[in-house]
């Protein structure tokens, strides 16, 4: 599964700053950060479903926003690209 | 056509916040703001070909990240909404 999370969080206070941490940390175990606030995952049913468990249990509905979206077919098909990019695509072939 | 549009201007000079500011002004024009740097667009194809030539030519390549995605199927097949959602559904009917 291709998946995009992203994120705002209130970060007026000292917990809104942690949540923001968490939230980040939390996305770095299976996805790639392609913007500051916005992370790109390829994973399967099971690490998704545990990610999203781990990340609605740290924000604060209140205050904080998270929208997850399900990107479907090949990456040329959903994503476009300008300007600074950092994502590394593991599936392409590695030239060395 | 539900594209999502994601951007990182980056603000540290006055062209640089020029810029975010023209970015935010040209997504308003037909998208809605769910997040910060986040605009959810349900657009047809001539709208997002000048959309997206807009942006191009707005955001300065060697300083921003302009990342446009292509949603596809129904609202509840490709996003998931937690915490605060500023997205308005002008598909659903109005209930007043």
């Amino acid at each position: 599964m291709n998946i995009l999370i992203a994120y705002d969080v209130n970060t007026e206070t000292v917990e809104g700053q942690k949540r923001l941490r968490r939230v980040a940390k939390a996305c770095t175990e299976y996805c790639q950060r392609v913007q500051k606030s916005l992370f790109e995952c390829y994973i399967n049913a099971e690490q998704f479903e545990k990610l999203e468990h781990l990340l609605i249990n740290i924000i604060d509905n209140k205050k904080d926003s998270l929208r997850i979206y399900l990107l479907y077919g090949a990456r040329e098909r959903f994503v476009r690209v300008y300007g600074i990019d950092r994502y590394i695509d593991f599936e392409k072939p590695l030239i060395l």
